[in-house]
């Protein structure tokens, strides 16, 4: 029931990967079952469950009220369903907030982990970079930073088949001691860390390419994250200026607009399909408020993904073997 | 003598400012003589002069080294005229954290200024929009963002002419109360502060153009503009993957290259010329290590408006009337 077009893109999403034929997994939809309805054929595909519920967590409600006061919301019952073995991940679309805190705390943290992290891919010159945290976390301490490193690395190898990620600290500068406090200590912890850790980054290594995950504190990550998805609007801004100068210009856009849209198409969000958050005990996928039934599609084999290819197994046991180890 | 083209760019700039019929100031270069005389004409414009010193500082010297050792380097020396009252203004593309403490040791703080701060214009949909600050400091407590929201509003209403700047604190949310302990305490301080505060802003609103100032702590602003400083890099890695495809791919790409050069002209930063070193007793002029000769020039140029704007006495002006009220 969440997002900015619900339930109508969530159930199209839901219908178009049913009808894949590489949907070996069945998908429940939680929510109002007359709200569901209306978007669906009279004839739901088998692999397609309906699951009532007659509350909704709104996105201006406080962690607090979904927590407590919407027990029968449907976010609520998604994790609840998981949290019982009924269910293996998750996904939504609506407040983000209230969705990451339920998910934290009705799912419970993986052992070894302080802080859940979202993780982001960034497309740059050279495939996918994850930015990690993303914007879960305001502060975050240097132990957080190297959760944020270790689960990054791990998630990076197995869902895109990367050898050895290359793990950077984005920082100031790239010498040993530049920085804020936290990524100084950060530093230190990382060099040590089960993961190929190539030091500090700047801020220009993201776009190159030239590693496979970005550590940084969520209130950095959201910062850039949001900066970096705000660079196609800016190149439209450009064209559209330079199309008002006379006719000519007008037709001169009219001609490239297309070909530069296919150049620059790995920058549609919607194909990345959602950010997990990882570091809790379960599957939980968060979809941008405006996901296209593409996106929805996208999250669902995302999300089936992350349990074929035992992200949170490897997670968990990593971070048992750092505890044995210290 | 300082950056990666020294002393040719820096000579070349000056004799190209020199000859410029808007310059209306002299031009002192500081140096090795012979290294500097090697690109000037026999016969030297009469508003160059030279005045020899026969030290640098090294890219790798230390603040310290900086600062006791070299006494007689080119950047010490640029600086101490200024402290003098003989030079009006310094500019240098050398080592950036030695010029910044230089600057700030030999030229001193300006009455209410905890800490000098670098503000750069980042181009947006409307126009440039300033961050601040953009990496002079590495942990900012709030009341260093409250001068530098105040510092900003300044510089960008004087330099630009806009009057009644909407100054931003860069964060992760929009409502009140959102980001860390600092962003939360600096919000409270900005309310109050004699600038047009429009509240905390994101990282998409940057470039939307939506703000004339955006303040941040200098850890995630010299990561947001390296990142921006990267975006030309990505653009052309994706018109050169798309010409490599085919003998007709390559055809568009050099047709439409040109025209899309000129319609992102405004990314190149050597248009701005240098960043200036905000809260001195002085004008401090950081340029870039690959500083082009036009680069220099427009330097030259931003350092003389910024004395003949009166950014210094506004800055001082403003701040005393500030510590009279409480």
């Amino acid at each position: 029931m969440g997002g900015d077009f619900a339930p109508r893109n969530v159930v199209e999403g839901a219908l178009a990967c049913a009808r894949d034929s590489r949907c070996d997994f069945a998908i429940v939809l939680t929510g109002r079952e007359d709200a569901l309805r209306a978007h669906l054929p009279a004839r739901v595909p088998e692999n397609i469950r309906l699951h009532h519920t007659d509350d909704i967590v709104d996105m201006h409600d406080s962690i607090a009220v979904a927590l407590k006061a919407r027990k029968n919301s449907s976010m609520h019952v998604s994790l609840q369903m998981q949290k019982e073995g009924t269910a293996h991940a998750s996904i939504s679309a609506g407040n983000t907030g209230a969705y990451m805190a339920l998910s934290t705390l009705i799912l419970g943290r993986l052992p070894g982990i302080e802080r859940p992290t979202i993780g982001t891919f960034i497309p740059s010159q050279s495939g996918p970079v994850l930015l990690i945290d993303a914007g879960a976390n305001v502060d975050s301490k240097p132990s957080h930073l190297l959760q944020f490193g270790v689960m990054g690395s791990i998630y990076t190898e197995l869902m895109l088949d990367r050898e050895r990620p290359r793990v950077g600290l984005l920082n100031v500068g790239e010498e040993e001691g530049k920085g804020n406090d936290a990524t100084i200590a950060a530093w230190q912890l990382l060099k040590q860390a089960p993961v190929n850790f190539i030091g500090n980054v700047e801020g220009r290594d993201i776009l190159k390419g030239t590693l496979d995950v970005a550590v940084c504190d969520g209130f950095t990550g959201n910062i850039i994250l949001k900066f970096a998805e705000s660079f196609p609007g800016l190149l439209k801004s450009k064209f559209l200026q330079f199309a008002s100068r006379s006719a000519v210009h007008k037709l001169w856009v009219g001609l490239i607009a297309g070909t530069f849209k296919r150049m620059i198409r790995d920058w549609d969000y919607q194909t990345y399909g959602g950010v997990p958050l990882l570091g809790v005990q379960g599957v939980s996928i968060i979809g941008h408020g405006s996901s296209t039934p593409k996106a929805f599609t996208n999250m669902m084999f995302r999300a089936k993904e992350m349990v074929d290819r035992r992200v949170n197994d490897t997670i968990r046991e990593t971070f048992s073997a750092l505890n044995t180890n210290t």
